[in-house]
């Protein structure tokens, strides 16, 4: 039997990908060697969050007692968290399988790899599995990358997927690497009460975002007493006498019970047969073409592709892909605006282009923005830093950013407002309830802009 | 001097009347004889949210402790969070007074009379002031209501206002009411420990919105232990011996530390002048046509002309009417979808039209649900009672509703999805970011619909 398609790769863009074609009558094999679900919800996103949410009475008490408003302690029983964490994840994968199973969808649980055209070998536990298929899409996904001197021990020294696994958390940590990754997890040791280091060599947290973005976060971060270092470069980490060790390439020494190493994430592409396949690689990602396409019945979605390392990108291009091999859609890949989101508190959220892109691409860029003092949300949850940040292009929303107490919640309608290029005519074409945190929002896009020079 | 304006009512419709047309350019007097920011501002809206934010933490932990995830103990000092609130509200309308100032319109504190054609009187409390106008807008907004018997004494028996103003937090509450502003102020004192009553005469909690949100509302009241007691007859309510007791119709009776009485509001138009300036009212709610005129030249906006009773109803009507005014619109006045909101935890939002409406209306009805159990937001929160649930008219999203944990976040892009009335096509134009409880509406929007028969 030949499948219509075989999926590699069981994260948020392979598994969306093939429950869509199964909706639209393919026959599809799935290919997963780890755990259904990827990255994302066994190493990723799914347990950030639940640590955050609960760890998150412990910043809510914080801000009301530092109003002298709330007292008291709450304590959270990291053994017991990791225990919900660990039936949460098991029975997700379940109702997963549960769901590909109706669907008719074959799950192949083993490593795949391209064996000659149209051919897929699948190593499983009880031994290799030969699958032909029409289409292929590989999702494989990526892992924590490092530099030279920055791999993890797995004893002192940790990437992100260790450290999920931990059984207890530190009352030290060092976090090399100051993008979302590291700071949603500096965040949680935080909360635990753990002293907190951040090194980076970018000037500035969270690089890829918005400068006053970076700005208000760092300041937020050294109330916190966090001792945030910028512009260091790291010549090693290890672990020595039951303590992680950070060597700058200065010499200098700093010490912690754990050093998180989390500088990026590259593709799992290597060693898979793609380039026997025609497929082209560059830095490990795969080369798509506007039809997501790698080489002739071979797509490539989500991280492997490397276009933009978000879940939600991924299922997105799964959903694309699927639709394409069911000959539902023709045309180009479109992604439209791809919000991306830091958790916590405070939050960050970012979608469409940035005052930066918006004024080198010279097209009358003007920015507008509210301060989340001025919202009566923000009051009430005593968490007040932070804006929300209207980024214009010749007179339409162009990109939207903020930073504070639930900007996430900002997140859909800012994308709705960018995917729609809304100009201040749009402004009053809907109402925004009162009291919310979404009028941040409204009085941003209401506020007087700003050309940019 | 003739105004171009003369605004009576400095809430949220009055205040962004006078604000909009002032910068129109127009003379504008606001007559306010209370407080800047009116009822939502100073005994409703706001107070609640400082309420329900302070405590929050309290609610999260409970949450976590259920998982048995965290321990430990969250105390809210009523006192202090009083003492916060008095400053915020002192300072929001200090900045009010600042922006009103700045955009050149009279602030004229005292209670405002129709004196005859184009002339209000106000009674200050230095004397008498009688201000011309060539546009009036009455913005007096509403009150608490009663029933024979129920009327508050200040005592043990509470309206709302008073509640708010309390100056410890009751150990055991009766709520007679159980609409929004009921169960708002019922969250808190049940974040604060107290033992929870609540009375109504219908069958249903929150007896406007959808009989399922009802129905988990009830569910999760139960599970706090609160009484819940439906379909009941008040005969009265009064304070004897220093507590508060309520009778039934029956003549049973039941005891509490304070009776709350929140069975609804009502205009404030009486012996104002409003009828002998040809202004009609029925049921104290002024009359107006399709440009929200009362009668030549006066206008009525927010609870005084009962279309809607919310904060930011108020607000639209009161920017459609300055642009009218100033001339900047012409046609008729159009709400478009109006959202509402009960905040705290469960939250509830609705917008647009419920199931019930578009199946009496004969338009092809059809609803899909998401559970929010699905969703990894609310795994994470420990708080997975709820659903979302889209209503269709004939393909096109005719109103969407959910209650749970942080539904409130949905609000601003189902009505922006309600409002371009989304049919199936529009569901994948944007791209929601994972993890979300937003997703939990991208999944009720996709899943199965059902016929409502």
């Amino acid at each position: 039997m030949t499948y219509d398609l075989v999926v590699i790769g069981a994260g948020p863009g392979g598994f969306d990908a093939a429950v869509e074609a199964a909706g639209y009558g393919l026959k599809v094999a799935l290919v997963e060697k780890r755990n259904l679900g990827g990255t994302c919800l066994n190493r990723g996103c799914i347990p950030t969050k639940l640590w955050l949410g609960a760890t998150s009475a412990i910043e809510e008490l914080h801000n009301q007692a530092k109003m002298k408003v709330a007292s008291g302690e709450v304590t959270v029983d990291f053994t017991a968290l990791q225990a919900r964490l660990g039936k949460h994840l098991t029975g997700t994968r379940k109702a997963m399988a549960i769901q590909l199973k109706k669907l008719g969808i074959d799950l192949i649980e083993g490593t795949g790899r391209l064996s000659g055209k149209g051919t897929v070998e699948v190593d499983t536990p009880d031994g290799a599995q030969t699958l032909q298929y029409a289409n292929l899409v590989v999702a494989t996904g990526s892992r924590p990358i490092f530099f030279p001197g920055l791999e993890p021990d797995g004893d002192c020294v940790l990437d992100s997927d260790m450290f999920l696994a931990m059984e207890t958390m530190p009352a030290s940590l060092i976090v090399v690497g100051a993008g979302f990754i590291g700071l949603e997890m500096a965040q949680v040791a935080h909360r635990f009460g753990a002293t907190v280091t951040v090194v980076d060599a970018m000037d500035r947290v969270a690089p890829l975002e918005d400068p006053e973005v970076s700005k208000t976060l760092l300041s937020i971060f050294k109330r916190w007493k966090w001792n945030v270092l910028l512009e260091k470069r790291v010549a090693g980490v290890r672990t020595v006498d039951g303590k992680g060790v950070l060597t700058m390439d200065t010499g200098e020494k700093i010490t912690a019970d754990t050093i998180l190493v989390a500088v990026g994430r590259g593709p799992v592409t290597r060693d898979m047969g793609l380039e026997e396949a025609g497929v082209e690689l560059e830095f490990n990602r795969i080369t798509v073409d506007e039809n997501l396409r790698a080489a002739p019945g071979i797509y490539a979605v989500g991280d492997a592709n490397g276009l933009i390392q978000l879940a939600h990108a991924a299922s997105h291009q799964g959903h694309y892909v699927a639709a394409a091999i069911a000959g539902k859609v023709t045309g180009p890949y479109e992604p439209g605006p791809v919000p991306s989101v830091l958790y916590g508190a405070p939050e960050v959220m970012r979608v469409g282009r940035m005052e930066n892109e918006v004024f080198l691409a010279d097209e009358g860029c003007e920015v507008s923005r509210a301060q989340l003092a001025a919202n009566p949300m923000a009051q009430a949850h005593a968490a007040t830093q932070g804006f929300v940040k209207v980024v214009w292009a010749n007179g339409t929303v162009a990109g939207v950013t903020a930073v504070g107490h639930d900007v996430s919640r900002l997140t859909t309608a800012a994308t709705m407002i960018v995917k729609q290029g809304w100009t201040s005519e749009d402004i009053h074409s809907i109402i925004f309830s009162h009291p919310s945190l979404d009028e941040s929002l409204l009085a941003a896009l209401k506020a007087e802009r700003t050309p940019v020079e």
